[in-house]
């Protein structure tokens, strides 16, 4: 069996023990083990500070994005290796796989171009400044330099390519040494990719180190320079910021947090036209593309009540459409849940939501595709419908992490909006319309909490992403329940990397010195 | 006896019972009572949230702007009976009253011409946007809207003025309302403050409100769009932003807090040169200004080793020339601290250093001058010396909130530069030196370590602010130690207030609604 490993100061080094299993959700079978019991995490993140940074400081952002490009194409050249990774560990059809890698190599192309781009700098300065005072020498400049500290990674089951690359792109190109953790239970592709940077020779020493499993007592040795990036649960976000080690020493902490994202079909999109098929097609994509586990996957969808049947019919059918089983499969484009836990995880939520008045509108009566997947941890696409939407307070704050989403009616475009808002904040929201009023009251009321807005309208058929693409141009993440965090979005990702400090001085000084 | 009061859902009301005592530092004499017992803090905040954030909405900034320069101009209006609020309960000398009252003023007139410049809009678009896919038309762009939430501003005790009306200008410009608690020692001036706003007529129901006192459970009742801006201490910081209430709702928090600034004399700058003098007269102020109570203050002085007898005599010369006492007493210039507490951690602090091996070098022997000082909480101005400075880490990490500062040698830039930083992270920072080569170096290795850097040379002799000023259109805050945070800095410090949301779609479609 598999035995992954740790890259830990420059070196692959394994945990002590047996450590944990990890399965094909496909078929339950064991497919590797990893431990990281005995692994000195205070010395990773010393190495990082002492050796990474004054290595990746010493780099100008040019050639840091060179660095980034040869990662891109080292794992691109890997690609269907990693893609059957993902499908032995991850439980993903190809084209979920592909989502996935090609995500992670696209990231990191995305920040190596802007790396070329600033060019021979090692430190930014915004702007042009601006006189202090009333003599005409005294100028301010604010200027943005890497922090002194190493970048703590700590992703998700769901992306272990994808979420690797996209944060260790922006920190390196930044200027700040990483130390990845994945998550434990689909590691597999996350050490495989760890495993082709780590061989191109291209990595500086100390830049980019990788906790393949249990983070241990990884965070308590953080300090005042180092940041913090988690991707997973909103409690278990607000548990880190609030340990005393992260908080005391002012990390800087960014949170990426599932929610409840929303999706508005306009009151004026017509059942039939080029907008409603975007809405239909994109919605019924967001539940089964990577079995619905994406932290931008839409859970909730609001319609005109005219048009709630024949939403429900449409949907409905698209997802009749999704055979699902085993990758690899003949015809299968949705896999199981990552783990057979994700599996109860998303029963129970269910079950929860039933409960509290939702209904199960539709669901495939298929059984999983494939041979030996009794023991897998599929879960059928499934369609709730809420008759209640402002009085059932479940189906805005519970999560099923799956499959799994909830058709509503709303009233009007304030209603709309407000039932998007009842989310309490969310990485995405869509709305296909095009009506130029209804996206101008919508897209204004709900940005206050939501991270990114798509809207889908008849001109950007064919264009458009869906709202569950995550673009390395826009910013992800989102207010309050989404974590309020802020990653990629192009330079601005680099700022949560960067101290800006103002620099206040002689004017002719300072373009000296800075430039 | 003053009785002060709260300003809640509009109107001016009492809290039970007597409430605290505040008083007259230099006398020991009572001034003033106040209590926020009984009051509905959560009703305060839903007030905010449902009818001030709609009503600041509604306005343009050019709008939210004439407010602030309303705000500004009355305040100026009523400087002289301010000034003497604050000499009464701060036991500031009229230049520190000054200091503090037109840092308001100012602070909010800067904010009104930021807000005339961005005009008829509501909220920002950033930049032009960009193309996303292969297409042309689809198209994504960043927006900043104004948070749905309520502001809660955390005070301290030492800018009673100045910190209601810097925290509150950026927070209405950005269309966000507020409730803003003073520090409770010298709050007569902070009240005195709201009571000038709130007579202009010209705020908005339910923008600016005023917890006189005690929060109690202010912050127990956050929800996901608050935002919380706090003042003070970097450990109540640190417990502030673990409160469930605020890491679990994702309310972003702004923490900042005292730190050990430090300033660096340049191995260029000879004893009796331009810069010297500024050197000199710039630390000197910094020690006595406010009596030492500035989250600015220069803590920390590093001097090369063969200028430190000079550096000691010179300033030991200047901090004599600062006669302290009772404030309006001929030629007082330095008042006593804000309260008898301060003046027991004071002395409890230069206690500490000096048994961490530091030794106080100069010490004014004058007492207090002024009638009635007997019990007032004088401490006179101190300058220590560390011998030791690498090895001694309290002098590093205590900061004594008063006229103290610790004196110390380098060896080279390098030096010098790692010295700075063992503080952890600061709020400023400053080099004297006409070396490009040595302000580049020092300069670029505390920038992250520093949310601002003051550089002083000869060409800015007289146009030059000293360290310890906090100017609006420079960023404010600093990294570690200094609690993370960022206010001010002109535009930038709106974002704190702001949701950014990408929004992509249909180019056209999206230049329509958000123009």
């Amino acid at each position: 069996m598999l035995r992954l490993k740790s890259y830990v100061l420059d070196q692959w080094i394994d945990g002590e023990g047996e450590g944990e299993t990890l399965f094909d959700p496909s078929t339950g079978e064991a497919v590797a083990t990893t431990s990281t019991v005995g692994i000195d995490r205070a010395a990773m993140l010393r190495h990082g500070r002492d050796v990474g940074g004054p290595n990746l400081r010493a780099l100008s952002f040019a050639e840091r994005g060179a660095l980034l490009k040869t990662l891109s194409g080292a794992l691109h050249e890997a690609r269907e290796a990693l893609i059957e990774a993902s499908m032995g560990n991850g439980g993903t059809p190809r084209g979920d796989a592909k989502f996935d890698i090609d995500g992670a190599t696209g990231t990191l192309a995305y920040y190596a171009s802007l790396g070329k781009k600033l060019g021979d700098r090692q430190f930014l300065v915004e702007g042009e400044g601006e006189q202090l005072t009333r003599g005409a020498r005294f100028w301010g400049h604010h200027i943005k330099t890497p922090r002194r500290g190493v970048a703590l990674h700590i992703n998700a089951f769901n992306f272990p390519a994808w979420g690797l690359a996209e944060k260790a792109a922006v920190a390196l190109l930044a200027g700040v040494p990483v130390v990845s953790k994945p998550g434990s239970a689909t590691a597999v592709l996350a050490f495989r990719c760890m495993e082709v940077m780590v061989a191109t020779g291209a990595l500086p020493a100390g830049a980019l180190q990788f906790l393949c499993g249990e983070p241990g007592d990884l965070l308590a040795h953080c300090e005042g320079q180092d940041v913090l990036a988690f991707t997973g649960s909103g409690s278990t976000g607000a548990k880190l910021r609030a340990l005393d080690s992260v908080a005391r020493a002012g990390v800087r902490v960014n949170v990426e947090a599932d929610s409840l994202n929303a999706t508005v079909l306009g009151s004026d999109v017509e059942v039939g036209s080029d907008t409603w098929h975007m809405f239909v097609q994109d919605t019924a994509r967001e539940i089964t593309q990577k079995t619905g586990q994406k932290c931008t996957a839409t859970r909730r969808i609001f319609v005109p009540e005219a048009q709630l049947g024949a939403a429900l019919e449409a949907i409905g059918e698209e997802l009749g459409r999704v055979k699902f089983g085993r990758p690899g499969t003949d015809g299968v484009r949705m896999g199981p849940l990552a783990t057979a836990a994700q599996k109860t995880s998303v029963e129970q939520g269910l079950g929860e939501l039933v409960e509290s008045g939702c209904a199960v509108a539709w669901q495939s009566k298929e059984g999983p595709a494939g041979e030996g997947v009794e023991r897998g941890a599929f879960f059928p696409p499934t369609l709730l419908r809420c008759d209640a939407p402002h009085e059932n307070a479940r189906v805005h704050e519970l999560e099923v992490f799956g499959p799994v989403s909830t058709l509503m009616a709303y009233s009007d475009a304030a209603d709309a909006s407000a039932l998007v808002a009842r989310g309490g904040g969310g990485l995405v929201a869509s709305v296909y319309s095009d009506s130029r009023e209804f996206v101008r009251e919508v897209v204004l009321a709900i940005a206050p909490f939501s991270g990114r807005v798509l809207v889908g309208s008849k001109k950007v058929t064919g264009q458009a992403m869906g709202p569950g693409v995550v673009l390395p141009s826009s910013v992800h993440g989102g207010p309050g329940r989404a974590g309020g965090g802020e990653e990629l979005g192009g330079l601005r990702g680099l700022d949560f990397y960067l101290q800006r400090s103002s620099v206040q001085g002689d004017r002719a000084l300072l373009d000296k010195i800075l430039s």
